[in-house]
């Protein structure tokens, strides 16, 4: 049963009912705002569907993924059908504190952008940056950060090709905050989106989970491991590239598991495509020191921000040829088939533990980790 | 003199002398950012020439302009050469308050953003929103604003295509920050910039100026005049359009004269096209309430942000014809001709009088409106 591939029409009725669904339940119970709305995970969802969505309501941006793909024909008549596609997103960064172990706010904005480009299957092209500076920033942190833009959008062969600056008064902002918005050139030609994953499929994580959100935890608390936990940060459209070079269409779904974690990420993905997804506890690749800080901090390393890591929904059949593409890329070293995609329970994830029991793993609830990004 | 049009190349080189000019007396004094740096003025200037152009330094950042025009040719190899060029734009709103009379933070940030597309010649497509909220925010209020982007959005026929949302603690933010993007299509066919006006031009502003800062002000301060003066926030497009549809290459240049107003707009061209401009001051349109206003706070209505006007240079001998045509729009009703462009003394604007005297016109210094947009 697994195995049948549904057909695209299927497919689509059943993401509108299930899109249908989760909108009747997704109100927004609050009054105010909390910082638990910021953290990615359940209470993220309720404002953008209870709030967000409905108001902005258009095709585009009901699709849910990283970035949103526009096709220019439907903007611009030349007689031709040769136009491309455009991807475009958009990211802001109040990560506090500003730097912190393997990068700062400025590569972070840099890196984050770009993933959520390339995980919608667009080569960057161009950025953009906005500044929001609080009276009294340090003129040298400030260059300090946009050197690291510099050298991070050169290394990626990009440009910031327009930008805004505005200061806030003292008390009115956090030293600075980063919008970094992106456009690309979407260089997949097959279906791909979190909407499209199948039963059978198989997910891959291209490296150990949780380490952003840890680093950026530990130096803010003042805390110090045995052995320092760094940021992952790292732009991953190298490695998006590389895959799609050798198995492109067998890629039904890519996504990088920043706010809210891989659990937040594959929840969003069973969702969207109607499906479960069945995760195998012990394969997830956990540092020893990522492992250790949640135990002390009482948190699950699938729930925590990644900034350089992207998990792929394959096609059973090219799962283990996608594994060792990921494994010969640098950035895929510690790559792992961590679970798999099943029809039923419909819109559920679920651990199968250690110990050979299941339990289900649910969204980020509240906001254990606030500002990470 | 001022009627022979300099040659392209005659142009160029003059920019850039000027260019090198301006970054070589641009440093950045200060340890600290202030206030001032975020004016729109010359401590603007000299952060952003002093330190963040040199950092970023690439050839579309240094055009300077509202909008980075990116050539798809460029990016894009389909062996025809009917790729169209993208307008790419950005601007964070920090405004306090956030309500104002004539608007709200959400309407400002997408007319200011649609305006940036078109005053660079383009057609708006499509609007990124990066939402940073401050924790404790009254949710009614961000429905509020919301609603107002949607509505101004759907006016203009574009649609809001990806977003983002940060919430930062109690203090580290005021209500709402808003950062909008946008993507245009180039529909101008002829070069464009503030760096291309001639002598012999003449400069239109489309209609009264100072009216977007002194409504926020006198808000913010809890100030009321006989009548109240109402923001001018509003899209510019059309009217853009119905001036291309008719003159098209007589126009030299486009701006929205925004933070810093009129004065500093000026100055910006004088120096990057290394003319200078005359502003005739009685000519300059200022409602009877703002002028009040300006008058016991001790402005000056030509530094004052505006944000629903724009100035156009414009070649001299088709501008009596542009200023009919601006006329015949509503958005362009009360257009005057406010100004020449001349040879000497380059780089400077000046005031005609009333009394038929000249003063130097500069640009903004410090920060008497901080927050207006």
């Amino acid at each position: 049963m697994g195995q049948v591939r549904r057909t695209q029409e299927e497919v689509l009725d059943n993401i509108t009912k299930a899109q249908q669904a989760r909108r009747r339940h997704m109100t927004l119970k609050q009054d105010i705002i909390t910082m638990s709305h910021g953290a990615g995970g359940k209470s993220s969802h309720e404002l953008i569907e209870g709030l967000i969505r409905p108001i902005l309501a258009n095709p585009v941006l009901d699709s849910l993924d990283d970035a949103a793909v526009l096709p220019l024909s439907r903007f611009v008549s030349l007689g031709n059908g040769n136009l491309p596609e455009l991807a475009f997103t958009t990211d802001s960064y109040t990560v506090s504190p500003v730097k912190f172990p393997g990068g700062n706010i400025g590569d972070l904005a840099v890196n984050g952008t770009v993933n959520d480009l390339a995980m919608s299957g667009a080569r960057p092209i161009a950025l953009s940056l906005g500044l929001i500076l609080e009276e009294g920033l340090p003129v040298a942190l400030l260059r300090e950060v946009l050197e690291s833009i510099a050298a991070h959008a050169k290394e990626l062969g990009i440009s910031i090709v327009t930008g805004d600056t505005k200061v806030v008064p003292r008390g009115k902002g956090d030293g600075l905050y980063i919008n970094t918005a992106g456009i690309g050139i979407v260089e997949r030609t097959w279906p791909m989106g979190q909407h499209l994953i199948q039963p059978g499929d198989k997910v891959l994580i291209s490296g150990s989970v949780g380490d952003h959100g840890i680093a950026v935890m530990l130096r803010r608390e003042g805390l110090e491991m045995e052995s320092e936990v760094q940021s992952d940060t790292q732009s991953l459209y190298d490695l998006v590239h590389h895959l799609f070079v050798h198995i492109s269409s067998a890629i039904h779904a890519l996504k990088d598991p920043t706010r809210g974690g891989v659990a937040t990420t594959l929840n969003e993905m069973a969702v969207s495509s109607d499906v479960a997804i069945k995760v195998y506890e012990d394969a997830v690749p956990v540092k020893e020191s990522v492992r250790g800080a949640c135990e002390i901090l009482g948190l699950d390393p699938l729930t925590i921000a990644n900034e350089g890591k992207m998990l792929v929904v394959v096609a059973k059949e090219r799962a283990e040829e996608a594994l060792s593409l990921m494994r010969q890329h640098p950035k895929g070293q510690d790559a792992r088939i961590i679970g798999e995609v099943q029809e039923e329970p419909r819109g559920m994830v679920f651990l199968q533990t250690v110990l050979g029991g299941t339990r289900v793993l649910d969204m980020l609830v509240g906001d254990p980790l606030p500002r990470i990004c």
